[in-house]
């Protein structure tokens, strides 16, 4: 069989089982979720002598230390994996949620009803824990998924998704609900991308290459996590005490995430009498500073930021700091160098918080809040699917109602066209 | 300048055009839109001039009746066209609307905002009018907008958008809000669709062709709509005079628009009863029917309806008619055939109704009502931007809300990340 007659038979597999996982009701998809938990935590040894070898084949090929860690399946994340789908049995179902309805002058109503989105195709690297996190939740929300995982997974993938596939199968869910493309074949990804009409929608989690290639192929909708630049700006009616626990925080608390600051911008007015102190925890927390001209008469042991480190993710712990005249400076800086991932305000002028909040054009925008708390889970969403840099459709995290689009539906008593 | 260069001027011209515009306030929109209406009022002896060019080039080229009169500015177009302005801004603005907002443990309150998307792409064909409605649409909604029209309506076009410029300008809003590719190469619209990061979001506007290619070649997000091929299934339970009422005037009352029906389905229990009186119904109404054999049993006179046929979205007065077991045989049928835009039961059975509401996967599902009432002034939207068949972001009339997304805001006192 070709590839592209095989991606297209899985994909015809998943639409059939989007229909079926459609008309589910919330207690079938719970009751399921609940039996794949507890099939992980029961083959927990199985799935770990398949990840086994996952390892020894990654060993063998050279991948660095980093890799092999994410792609490793201790009975303790297995017990994680478990513990995610339990938690989103838990969610409220999204799907049927009548948004809101109202009256025409002829007597009918419109409304819009939340419904799933139909079938979801995951292409991703690496970490295994990605195949029941991303099963769980489209399953959740009334989606089949595809799921195309890295080929240095497979085994642990192909073990995860079979006790999926087989939970569903016994709760009476259709086995076309998690699907699997197992061929590590570059030309199945590319085959994927073709299928408008069958697949409705591709996430990319991985690498800036790989999200470029399959944006760059697709013919389906895209939603995708580019980089996270993120600044926070210190106002200078910014409790500087709060100003700089907020920055600490966002810079050092975990610098290797998407969500952590890369350049804190400073009010001019409030520079020389913040800074010192702030620079001096940032250099206890091994911090490499880079300073823009003025930040460097401030402290002249800073580096140099330039202007292409304005625009750099660093994701570990390098900080940019540039002084601006004042909060249009600021936002002007995040216009040009955001991500538009998060980005965060200091300050205690009400006036100015709310000019930052409506005119900061990025899928999250904070006021007097670490830049670290942008996520799904400390937004109360239950789980996320990652994070959404694109601007149609979610933006910023994205839990299950992101996984649903609405539908308009119309009560009418006869009602015709005039 | 290459055009490739030039379309990256433009692009970038439309998003220093939509920073300006997110941060106008809606006074300041609304007042530039009603300017616009009043200047394209005074100008319509102008306009009706440059458009006589258009007619002049379109008869040489030997161009159906039907697509000059689409083509062709009466006053009373212009008149309709400034209407819709001064309509849109009466709307209210949705940029700014909180939709919902809550609170987390930490303290911190979490929620959405609705912001505009930025730069929206037009790329249409022949009718001018569509420069003015998706001008001020985008503009409402705070987005710059980069029109790309067809080369037949190039010179009326043009006088229209020079026309919402010079009030854009006069109003302190940046001229970008409103650009216009005037190249009618097909290489303007490749380049257009490579500019991912500074153009958001393609709706294109016109026939499958364009759709398709446009689709093929974006690495934009792409807002689409293909055809239109809707369903009325007639139920056992059906009140048969209101059944009757509202087929007819789904195939009849305007047989050429994508919300028409195109195959009725009826319910085996009722189809004696129900058809000879709603056959002879639409041969008087000059419908060329098509029935599958069961129906063929009751009218011998109708021709066959193939396989092809169900798939088919006439646009003229012809349908074709099948009679199905049950409400299950019925939505089988539309998840096989339908084109997902709009699909109607007409029943007097609650729990059937429900599961038709819950279970139709299309953009507009409708209990006891005409198709043809799909449409965003049906609704109540105001106006429209043409009616989404895609699964993300917006499904159905697409109004105001459908051209904005939701940001997530922050308001917190000092939150870190534990």
């Amino acid at each position: 069989m070709s590839i592209k007659t095989f991606v297209m038979q899985k994909a015809l597999e998943a639409k059939e089982g989007a229909r079926a996982l459609a008309k589910a009701s919330s207690g079938q998809k719970n009751s399921a979720l609940i039996k794949m938990a507890e099939a992980l935590r029961k083959k927990s040894k199985a799935l770990q002598t398949a990840n086994n070898k996952d390892i020894v084949a990654a060993r063998k090929k050279g991948l660095s230390k980093a890799m092999i860690d994410r792609l490793t399946l201790t009975s303790q994340r297995i017990d994680d994996m478990a513990k995610g789908l339990i938690e989103i049995a838990a969610l409220p179902d999204p799907v049927g949620e009548i948004t809101k309805m109202w009256k025409r002058p002829n007597g009918m109503m419109v409304g819009k009803m939340r419904v799933p989105i139909g079938v979801i195709a995951i292409i991703y690297e690496s970490r295994p824990n990605v195949t029941a996190d991303a099963a769980g939740l489209c399953l959740k929300a009334g989606n089949a998924v595809i799921l195309r995982g890295g080929s240095e997974a497979i085994n642990s993938n192909l073990a995860i998704v079979n006790i999926l596939r087989g939970v569903a199968r016994a709760e009476g869910i259709h086995e076309g609900a998690v699907t699997f493309i197992d061929i590590s074949d570059r030309e199945a990804v590319m085959e994927m991308l073709k299928l408008e009409g069958t697949i409705d929608l591709v996430i990319p989690r991985g690498g800036e290459g790989l999200i470029r290639t399959v944006t760059e192929n697709s013919r389906i909708p895209v939603l995708k996590h580019y980089k996270g630049v993120c600044h926070v700006f210190v106002d200078r009616d910014a409790d500087l005490q709060m100003a700089e626990d907020i920055c600490f925080n966002a810079k050092v608390q975990r610098p290797g995430t998407c969500n952590a600051m890369e350049t804190m911008l400073v009010d001019q007015k409030i520079a020389n009498k913040f800074l010192p102190s702030m620079i001096k925890r940032f250099k206890t927390g091994g911090v490499l500073l880079k300073g823009c001209p003025v930040t460097r008469k401030i402290d002249k042991t800073l580096e140099a930021a330039n202007e292409q480190d304005f625009y750099a993710e660093y994701l570990e712990k390098i900080l940019n700091i540039r002084i601006v005249k004042d909060v249009d400076e600021a936002m002007d800086h995040i216009a040009k160098y955001s991500s538009a991932h998060t980005d965060s305000i200091v300050t205690a002028d009400y006036g100015k918080a709310m000019r930052f909040l409506r005119e900061v054009d990025s899928a999250s925008v904070f006021v007097n809040a670490s830049t670290r708390l942008s996520d799904g889970f400390q937004y109360g969403l239950g789980a996320e699917m990652g994070i959404s840099t694109d601007k149609i459709h979610a933006r910023g995290p994205m839990g299950l109602e992101e996984l649903t689009c609405t539908k308009f539906i119309v009560l009418g008593s006869g009602q015709l066209r005039v």
